[in-house]
């Protein structure tokens, strides 16, 4: 029996590594597009930034540590061109062939501009170790004093900060006005205030036109990071009679099996169920194209194991701040059909003696039932630990009467008595009940 | 209608201030034994540390607070000393009687030898803001190099790290096994291991038999500070005819009633129910107090609501580490008819780049059904974070795979790809599978 993956990063290496420790005799190629494997893609914007010093600090693994500690062959520089699923077989660019009795297909996602040709050599993605490199000797080679970054996403804010950090004054730009892909105004204005109070210049519902050596449109900009119109990469799998979702990104049972019997996808490339919505998503993320992954690769070596789905849950540090989020905001639970209800809080995490700061919290839940459906916290601390606690609750189904009464721990260094998460829990069973 | 709640720190002062709010009309008198109300017990170490400058920092809100803002009546100086249920009275010290139609017991807990006549003047408990500031100053003003903790649990072992700070060379004696009440040989070697590290001599299965003026046995003691026999205060409850549980603590139901209609009981003095045995327990925390309290408040004052129970969630900082646990430690979750399987791991909580420490993990769950029972997080970083969630899976009966799954909160800055918790959760479901 051979297992083929497609794809060395996330999602492909741990459905790799987990279909080796289900079954030891299986074959197994992992075999990816780029010159590297096994890379942390959420380090980019710290190898930008400059903390982590050298590109190797975001390697994980070697194509030889696979080889040798987990007998996985991992070929690297292999772009797989065609899969045909009848002859049970991928071709790659080269021209050669590889037979497969297991796929799982883990090509992850791009943004719109990645690889366009005629872009000056100031613009920049920041997708691969290779685009961190060059944004980073960039930087450091000729010191722009202005910059352009299109897309207030994770990756574009992320971004925002790295550039601010080495001296940049930065402009974002965001077609639509949700920041962090989130419709919520109680969101944004923390957001927006946290880019602007460290100097970051935010314009929301622009587009950017024309990307020039020296501008974006009125924007001077000696370097331009593009961090908009992220895609998953389907084609190769649509080609093959793979089915693509709603979502634009390959559709999956909860095995992570595809239309295709025996063809797996997990990762950027794929949709998980929203436990929430009880939908088809596609949020791509590390923490699901791990998850997933491994999910994948148990099926595809004989295991029977089910991915529990997702809720939606990420954080995102901006000048020292967590921005985390769970669950839908109060407009896509109006959407997806809820009557949502929806309060925000700002309470200090602990005493001032030691160092409380405050945290914002949200919390969203359907007024029919009282299921909690979505929160958000903000804080300089404790917000992922807190937005953890309402992943969790979303995950259990929890009603905010239940929520209201969690056992959560205090001591003075660590808590307040009434933690955050309880005193807008109260406040949201309070507006429940007018 | 009147209200008299007896005792005026948080579980009394929650059930005030909520049947206030649910009953603007009703009259509430608060009668609390001591001179102080509404003071932060948990914060009573970091104060004898020296972290809290002034004892006015440990009082959330004074008599006159509650008599202009929410118009209630506190007494402070009022010792109940009878309560005549058949006439619905309780007559103080001073032999003034105050009648009520519903009654909020919280006269709270003590330990052993609290207030024990004949102990030298360097013998302290830390109990109240006058134990604390008393010891404060003993400690300012004799500077004794030699101390002495009895007891191991959380007062203990935070007064040890407050007397330490101090320049205080300390010895713990524990008459058990256990530290910080936990019969878990993983858990007592962690804390023994960072109060040795601290410099904390540590000796368990010793009893202080005899304490002198300078020393606990052949212990050097300039200063002692006992921590050992709490118990609750329910002697006045109980001649009144009030049920005392098998814990010796009040019985209550789940609307914090006791056996006499109208009157209710919570906070150190009251049991509750535990979510993970379903049967009554008691854990004097003053969460518990504050959330069991205001429960109470809400059902004197004619509303109808239920405390939904606790899982034992606590947290305790021990120079600088946090030690947290919830749920049951896998002997009591044997002794409580379970068969408990135990897994304990450590991880690095975030990429070095971002400061990452260890994170100790301890998950135990049931072997017949794979329902989590309990766990146990130690780190210097996100041990509150990581205990809520376990706490928050117990409060929804989760089980260990669907844990496993749990979509929790990464990038570099706050957590690892493979969160701690999870890494814990796929050791267990293999030890499981076993």
């Amino acid at each position: 029996m051979a297992l083929v993956v497609i794809g060395g990063v996330a999602a492909g290496l741990s459905a790799a590594a987990r279909a080796r420790r289900i079954d030891p005799q299986l074959e197994i190629v992992v075999l990816e597009k780029g010159p590297l494997i096994s890379y942390g893609a959420c380090g980019l914007p710290y190898f930008v930034e400059g903390r982590i010093r050298d590109a190797s600090g975001l390697i994980v693994y070697t194509p030889e540590y696979f080889r040798k500690e987990r007998n996985i062959e991992v070929r690297t520089q292999a772009r797989v061109v065609t899969i045909s699923h009848p002859r049970r077989e991928v071709t790659l660019e080269s021209g050669d062939r590889v037979r497969y009795d297991r796929l799982v297909i883990s090509t992850g996602a791009r943004c719109d501009t990645c690889g366009l040709p005629g872009l000056p050599p100031s613009v920049f993605t920041l997708h691969t170790v290779d685009d961190a490199t060059r944004l980073r000797t960039f930087l450091q080679e000729k010191q722009p004093r202005h910059g352009v970054v299109i897309g207030a996403g994770y990756i574009g804010l992320e971004a925002a900060d790295a550039l601010r950090r080495n001296g940049v004054r930065v402009t974002v730009l965001e077609r639509s006005a949700n920041l962090l892909l989130r419709d919520d105004a109680w969101w944004t204005a923390l957001v927006r205030k946290q880019l602007e109070t460290h100097g970051v210049e935010l314009h929301c519902g622009v587009e950017a036109k024309s990307i020039q050596e020296d501008r974006v449109g009125d924007f001077p900009a000696g370097v331009v990071v593009v961090a908009a119109g992220f895609r998953p990469n389907v084609e190769l799998a649509s080609a093959a009679g793979v089915e693509i979702g709603r979502t634009g990104a390959i559709a999956t049972d909860d095995r992570m099996e595809t239309n295709l019997r025996g063809v797996y996808a997990a990762g950027d490339c794929a949709e998980v169920q929203h436990l929430v919505t009880g939908r088809p998503t596609w949020i791509p993320l590390g923490t699901t194209a791990n998850k997933a992954g491994r999910v994948a690769g148990a099926n595809a070596a004989g295991a029977r194991e089910r991915f529990g789905g997702i809720v939606g849950t990420s954080i995102v540090g901006l000048f020292g701040v967590g921005f985390a989020t769970t669950g839908l905001t109060a407009s896509q639970a109006r959407s997806e059909g809820f009557s949502p209800v929806a309060v925000q809080i700002e309470s200090k995490n602990k005493a001032g003696y030691f160092q409380g700061v405050k945290s914002h919290v949200e919390l969203v839940c359907d007024r029919a039932t009282g299921r909690l459906l979505g929160g958000s916290v903000v804080s300089e601390d404790g917000a992922a630990g807190r937005i953890n606690v309402i992943a969790t609750a979303l995950h259990a189904g929890m009603r905010v009467e239940q929520f209201e009464q969690l056992d959560l721990a205090y001591s003075p260094p660590f808590a307040t008595v009434w933690d955050p998460l309880l005193i807008a829990a109260q406040q949201l069973v309070r507006e429940l009940a007018k």
